[in-house]
């Protein structure tokens, strides 16, 4: 299935990019499936539209397929910010290694999944004394961002009787080439530049913490096969040095994840296998040098990214001055990124659909919109789609990462969209 | 007082564009003053940060300015998706002529103020017929965005036996030139193409609705007098020529607003004076051929924005790689618009300040950043400021308006902001 349907003769030029085949989700008569389910159904079943849903199958599949494609040692975390509804966060808990988080509020859904606290790993540029005290007293892990919030844990560890596990999360040396994201490379706010960390980790030898290893993390969605495996090299090979300066061996290294997956048109899906052999091809020495530590990958956006799609009312179909508006009841509050108003320069299309035409060709370009008062508000630029009418659902695919949680739900004072795990 | 305080020669280069002067807030004992408070007891006083504290005699002030600018019977509605706080939304609407809703949600809070429900307008491009319903029966107006629209709420009108007011919402056939954000001309999903006004006015007619009036609004956050200047004299003429076909003669015309605040350094503050004297120039053929229809300027943003500051407190200060880093509890989840991540192309500073640190010179040039992963959460960038330390309060100026609602307050969980009203 293609979001970008086969549209006729004229209306799109042959040589406009397309977006990635999607993969996983069906259709059944005429209707995009989630879980198994027609969406028009789960419209019913929500009782309200807008909502999210995600697709439990997928997620569990996309986390086979990486077992399968990355070496056999390596351990999975899920990074719940990219989707912490707590049902999907449950479900994840389940079959990856750990969680990682970036908040006590998201620290304690984590906890609620009842894995081992030392493998949920907290990391955040800000944390609070509140915060800090809260994740000692869980024993979870700390990735320290900086000497200063080092010697606030200590305090309070020893206030709380606790000896926490810490790791330092390190500033590289090096950045992820052509990454959505830059996290580490030149002057960031995230952990201690790397060339700090050895006068850290002495010090952390005279405090009375466990140090349990080191997170390095230089940058996310990134499509570029070349640039991950340089930067995994490179990330493993300072984690060893690093490691000559420990007060004890670390037990952990998270190399980060950064596997980006394909939003936009021209968008080529990562080739993972090539990914998991040029980490296969790490291992050994890192076996050897990080020897009794876990390496780590962590993901969010690549493990659920891809397993949800945001669903939307038509409410309205416009035309104005020779272009097709299909107005929803959704829009930019709940799907910010789809509208392109977050961090992106140049607004791009997700892909979409119409769910229950899914069978019927392309006639002709829409713009689908949300029901907000701001031009912003744009979910689709001139799509090619089977006619839109009041009442139809329009879905935006590759919405399972960085939708609901990410977007600003009480603008204008409209319902919440609901979020459901099938 | 400038935002952008004095610095050392070399800091700063002398040709770099400044903050517009903030007007207002007063400085008491090197601490920023809210409503008369220094920020420091206001945040005792809230018991937490980060948090919004608006100034309700700077509200009370820029009406009062604005009553002097424009033309006596000119009438000033206040668009309260700006800051749909209650009690904002409750001072503003005992010293304005009426509020202007964009959902139900906002048309509830409206509502408990107690004024008229025709002083209650309510506009946006995708309202459920769930939203319409509750429209009908609180008897406000309703600024139609489609024929569509209309039919469905004679449908809804016919069953709850009502009669209610309905004006049209238009899209022009220009636009505001140099707006923030174009709301008119060209194809658009706001309104009802000019063109095509007429004949839904004709169908209006034959419906059992009271014909109220017209919305005509063509861009907003705009600095530009002459394009303001431009845009109000054409909106006026529009009206009168679409008045033409009216059923009866309307009672409302609204000309929108666009007034911009200024933001960011060059940008030159609004001369009201000038636009309100160019309106003057235009009441008199207005009062003459829309005569009995209240003319109104709804605005959102001017009545607000400048009222309210942003206080997130440091609680990390960080050196990398030759720069100073900031870390606030606070950060783009709670002021997305600050961190440039909400509809700017390039990231700019807004104003910003250490409250607690107003009458010292700066010394260096920091980045304040927020507490969330992500190198988006940036609330500004080489700012010449004080030495900032752990403790010391951030404020982020011109955070009245789209500060908080429009921001994802969820993302990665952490607490929400608080908002006083001083």
């Amino acid at each position: 299935m293609t979001a970008a349907t086969p549209v006729t003769e004229g209306i799109v030029r042959k040589e406009a990019p397309k977006h990635a085949e999607l993969e996983g989700f069906g259709v059944r008569d005429n209707c995009l499936t989630v879980g198994g389910v027609p969406v028009t159904r789960l419209a019913d079943r929500v009782g309200q539209t807008p909502f999210f849903a995600y697709d439990r199958r997928l997620m569990t599949a996309r986390v086979e397929s990486l077992r399968k494609a990355l070496p056999k040692d390596v351990h999975l975390h899920y990074a719940m910010k990219a989707n912490p509804m707590p049902a999907v966060v449950q479900h994840m808990a389940r079959i990856v290694d750990g969680l990682d988080v970036a908040s006590a509020g998201e620290m304690q859904v984590a906890l609620d999944t009842g894995i081992d606290p030392l493998t949920i790993s907290f990391a955040g540029p800000g944390k609070t004394p509140q915060e800090l005290s809260c994740a000692v007293a869980a024993g979870i892990v700390i990735n320290m961002e900086s000497p200063y919030e080092m010697e606030v844990i200590a305090r309070i560890a020893e206030k709380q009787g606790l000896r926490p596990h810490v790791a330092i999360r390190v500033n590289p040396d090096f950045e992820l080439k052509t990454s959505g994201m830059k996290m580490g490379g030149g002057p960031k706010q995230f952990g201690v530049d790397a060339e700090q960390v050895p006068a850290m980790l002495k010090r952390l030898g005279e405090l009375d913490l466990a140090f349990h290893g080191f997170h390095i993390f230089s940058g996310s969605q990134n499509l570029r096969e070349e640039a991950l495996e340089e930067a995994q090299e490179k990330t493993i090979n300072l984690a060893i040095e690093l490691a000559r300066h420990a007060p004890t061996p670390p037990r952990m290294v998270n190399i980060g994840g950064g596997f980006g997956i394909p939003y936009f048109p021209g968008d080529k899906r990562l080739d993972i296998e090539r990914v998991g052999a040029n980490l296969e091809r790490l291992m050994p020495r890192a076996r050897q040098e990080l020897e009794g530590a876990e390496i780590v990958v962590e993901l969010g956006r690549y493990l659920v990214g891809e397993a949800g799609v945001y669903v939307a009312r038509v409410v309205d179909r416009k035309e104005s001055r020779g272009q097709v508006f299909l107005i929803t009841d959704g829009g930019l509050h709940h799907q910010l990124s789809a509208s392109g108003n977050f961090g992106q320069v140049i607004r791009k299309n997700y892909p979409v659909a119409i769910a229950n035409k899914m069978d019927l060709p392309a006639v002709e370009e829409a713009n689908i919109v949300g029901c907000l008062c701001t031009p912003l508000d744009r979910l689709g630029d001139k799509v090619p789609l089977p006619r839109g009418e009041v009442g139809d659902l329009v879905v935006v695919f590759q919405s399972g990462a960085y939708g609901r949680s990410s977007s600003p739900t009480a603008f204008l004072g409209h319902p919440e969209p609901a979020e459901i795990l099938v």
